[in-house]
């Protein structure tokens, strides 16, 4: 699943395009580079990361302009150093000038999470725990941000509210009971629906088990907690640690034998990975 | 220009909520709770910061079901402390809990934006200088992001392309001087345009200062560059500081008497603030 | 998961009435009707079926005149018998006409899915079998032919690529194996992700369960195959009979114990229910 | 008339796409087929049957994957037989197994709405009439189900409510009297369009042959009631049959010697051509 | 037919508003109109016209701020005066002032229109002539520019190529003759679309009608051909005059005895009408 | 600035092509040319005039067909003759009939608005002024005819109300003074926008000079009244005279020694420049 069809990220790069073309286009450009001057660049890495983005920033450039070649020096999961060339563009300087701060604003971003996710891969891997990623992610960006978590190692827990179930707390306080909400769910979704329950306590947990779910999320627990869940399961589910974690705190919640470690952080906080254009 | 135009931001969130809801929808909610349930719940900060897209969020809620009502406690600018109550959603106990995730995702990610606006803001602040944002935006939030930026006293730069003239080392390169390069511009721009030139060395600020440009961006320049740049400059035209710059880096950059520091790190690297909702 | 967020549909509606106003509106209704003549009309069922799709028709009357009046009189999922009133719409003349035919279009072509899944639902219900649905859906209606599949009794199969793995047997030639097929799934996709594969023989089936899978679709079985898959399985798997299945042949597939009949049918084939608007 | 220019359907093609890959894309595919597989693979009938959309099909693999290649062995509105070879894929394996079901989707909908008029004009051949198509279509299709039933030799009514005018029942009682209505019609619409009446009576058609129509719709009337109409009109102007014309009545309905049969049936409730994708 | 559903337009005047909004909004009044101001303006009319657009106008400031309410003094179709009042706008002074420019550009296109339309139509009439619009609008406008043709007391011409056929003189050339174009056209289209032949000379005419179309196109003739060719349709079909009409050649073509004067000018060329917000 | 990125205007020519298209597309092409019939023609001017909108032409031809050649003899911003070829157009003769109305729409109006502008460019040069445009354009077309206005030597004002200020009359009264007006802007907008003042008056004007604006609009003043601004400024800011002014006024105004005219009438009120295609 490291791919991404084109189909799903094109609309979000014509957006992106218009956002920053606005109504009357690249002003500077247009005024200062005649249509057939070229130019050769590379896309450089300016920081030690993981690189996620290649494909579609190869997009945004065509996109302007179909005369513009984009080769590829690393591929997208490659962790390159500093001064690493990642792809050579060539063509009409007026266009790769136009596309340059969209295509860098996607690569950096993606890198950055990917970057983020591979580092944390690496603390837990010890562990055998695997990280994941969440629903917390930058509004309408979900479906590229959790392909980077994938380029970064990381695992895809839900992509959005309708392709697993997700049991919350709120939602037991309305069921009344684990076991009243797992039964109504079993009965309404489809037969190809994991079913995972959110649980704060070992009771919960207990409850959890009980009632037959696939997997059991433990939130907010401490390690103790998250050790004596981790014993309770005895792998009969998968279980997912969750709540806050962080790059310090990850390594010491895999060491409790949790299957995973669900993390926001890789999508709504990981720093931009420095790419840049050098011509 | 601290409001935002709901007719702006409306498309974006009915593409993130159907980013979220898919082809099926809230399948856990909607197994779960019956349509007759409401409940009152409150929007929380979980750690100090500048907040910024109140109004985002509960229009996210009042999308999914208008009958959900959205009590402000603080609006967008106000700084808060852990615990303080930002807003009260009450009415259909579904309708919140499908909101939920893409409202706090856009409220996250912007008082995250604000809160690092701030902090930087504050550390310039007995200089004198301003803090400016970039395009170095997330694809598809440039408004929401810079709206963000205002809400925590930044200064919004160029919105795209469009809106303002920045001549870089690439234009330059193909006019062969900031003179040619600025005289293009200005045959070609409308009369209510500015022009900024980023320069790197102080010959080609004197260069600038000639041709008559509104500002110059003085970029990746050292301490000594920069004072003697200001200098140079003796407040003819505007003053930024560019590149790379952090909260680490701001105060020796603004104490140089810089007018204005523009800043990517708030846009594509400032972490989300944690903001939940309570039941 | 009865319930379907109008957010997923208005867009669906909005083209359906735009598709049928053109670029001149409805040029009979605004000759003849004027803006203050207003009518009681009722939605009537012509024929015996099961209901789906009001919630969708109500909207449409409403985009069209907000001031239209749409009250149930049934709701989504009830049996009907020709002559009942499905809902009473009251309001002004000229909107109720113009969104006439779309509103029904949508009401006659979801019960018609609801009242042939309804029937089938029926005819294996002794067997203790379920009846799912497919991707075999009408271009652009999947959300609401699987919401009307429900209505109906029915089960809903994937919504679409992303949201479980069915491997074929196209994919199992690539793969070389079932085992080798699996393997490759099982690296690829998150945790909540569910994986089935399509079996053609006894010998595929048994590989499939060595691989470990969660469901198996026996496809094109014969009546004994099929007694033979469901023995060798023992319910260690969920077992789905798919191929061609339709109204006749569904109730001797389910005799052989399978747990659900996939049924292109449904969705594909199944005839309008008569529904019209008398006024 | 028998092209369809693809600047109108491609919109919903992308659409179909979408809604099938959702946010994740093609799970299976993307896990186990590598990118360098190639595959031919043949699109064939599994029953006898008048083809229609197969430039759609072609159009679906294209948007998917730009290399893959369609041959068409038949055009639209042949007749073929089980196990025809109606088109050779060949390409990538993974673009036209994703884009596979979206594909025939398109293509046995059309088709069977095809079959089934090219049947009923078949049906009616002996008697000199022809088989009209309804505004009773899919929500989002009607200009792709026009389509298909011109290739089954069918004639296309209105395409909307603005192509031409129909007077109902209920535009007749809000007028008054047909006079009324086609009087106050011609003083509204333009000289290019038709004007259509509903009648139910002989009494109605009587009064709209005086008002000067273009054509009369014999609405639910009786065999000997669409005789005496027939006899009544005299080809001064287009007389049409509906009501619930299905397979069955069409016969006797033509032999009465009206013009037209326009038949909901046909797009509304025609079940699908059984066509696949052999490899 | 003077109505005009605010299904069909309002798309377009969100898009209108968009491309004025921009990124950033309304900087200068966001800056200076604090929320809680409110003010009451009128529209109006600056110089003599027919009025079009006025609930296109409502509409726009509505989107804007709903708590806006705009109460029409005239309808579209009346003749105003300089200085008459043509609505009262009243509630929040921001939200006017965005909406403001959007509204008049709406308006003022539109009653130019108009305005032109019902001097033309005047001009004519005492020769029983009407006047007819073309497929010469505004592109993105023509379901509004059409709308306000009749306003003006004009006819509409075909919407699009979709509504009626006209053989022009690229399709004979193609046919090789007006019969063969005819029989084509009949074989290939629906029972309830009217043909109608562009000819350029008398004997064309006389091919055309021979063919048995609906109208004919008198296109580019002079005063005498025109005469000669109203004698020989002697009212059989409709005649269409055509060919750079403007204002002042109009009543001579009128007098000829046409039917209909078909004018490119009323949509392509007519000027704005001068209207104006005072507050 | 003369070029405009087809990012920008592809998705008007599409939307332009689909309200001529309809559902049911060219129907009289259709019928009458076969599709491998190949035609060559000419886009000729019909009478003088500067051209703008030929790579808008040429896209709307290739979108319609891609097999359409397209070449120009002129280019965008040349004064052309009448009987001047344009363009040279060939290919499928069915594409090129179904795109030349809309091609032309576009190329009538945006040469229009060329010339207009050209016409005043011409008359006012011996003054030393330019001429601007207004946002008075035509919904959903600003960027194209602003991109026509410059083809005609003119300059662009703002391209919406976010690129610049502009302070109007309603704007002074809620703020109460024109200096206290300009603080509110300065303290809200960012560094690189300019603002704008329209004053009445000349002591309105004195106080827009004292707060430091960028540019003055001298808002319907007499000839005496604009130069005694003209006087006033003596080129300290941007003087720019407005209010009705259209060909007949503008020397004498250019004449009062204003830097700009902004001229509403080139965009909302010139006529179409007549093109056609021959064949």
């Amino acid at each position: 699943m490291t791919k991404l069809d084109p189909l799903i990220y094109e609309p979000l790069l014509r957006r992106a395009l218009a956002e920053d073309l606005g109504r009357a286009g690249d002003l500077t450009t247009s005024a200062i580079v005649p249509a057939d001057v070229s130019v050769v660049a590379r896309i450089v890495a300016r920081e030690r990361g993981t690189v996620a983005g290649l494909p579609i920033a190869a997009r945004v450039f065509v996109l302007v302009d179909d005369r513009i070649d984009f080769q590829l020096e690393v591929t997208d999961g490659d962790v390159v150093e500093p001064g690493t060339v990642l792809a050579r563009v060539s063509g009409p300087a007026a266009g790769i000038l136009t596309a340059e701060r969209t295509a860098l604003n996607f690569l950096g971003h993606l890198s950055g999470i990917a970057t983020a996710t591979a580092a944390m891969v690496e603390s837990v891997r010890p562990h055998g725990a695997r990280v994941a990623d969440t629903r917390k992610t930058t509004p309408g960006l979900r479906a590229l941000e959790k392909y980077a978590v994938r380029q970064g190692g990381g695992v895809n827990h839900r992509f959005g509210l309708d392709d697993a179930v997700l049991i919350k707390d709120n939602h037991l306080t309305v069921a009344g009971s684990v076991k009243e909400a797992v039964s109504r769910v079993r009965r309404s979704v489809g037969h190809l629906v994991k079913v995972e329950v959110e649980v704060d306590t070992l009771d919960q947990l207990a409850e959890a088990l009980d009632a037959g779910v696939d997997a059991v999320l433990l939130d907010n627990m401490t390690i103790d907690q998250l050790r004596a869940a981790v014993d309770l399961v005895g792998h009969s589910v998968i279980t997912e640690a969750s709540g806050g974690i962080g790059p310090d705190t990850a390594p010491a919640i895999a060491a409790t034998g949790v299957d995973l470690l669900s993390v926001g952080y890789l999508t709504h906080s990981a720093p931009n990975l420095d790419i840049g254009l050098d011509s």
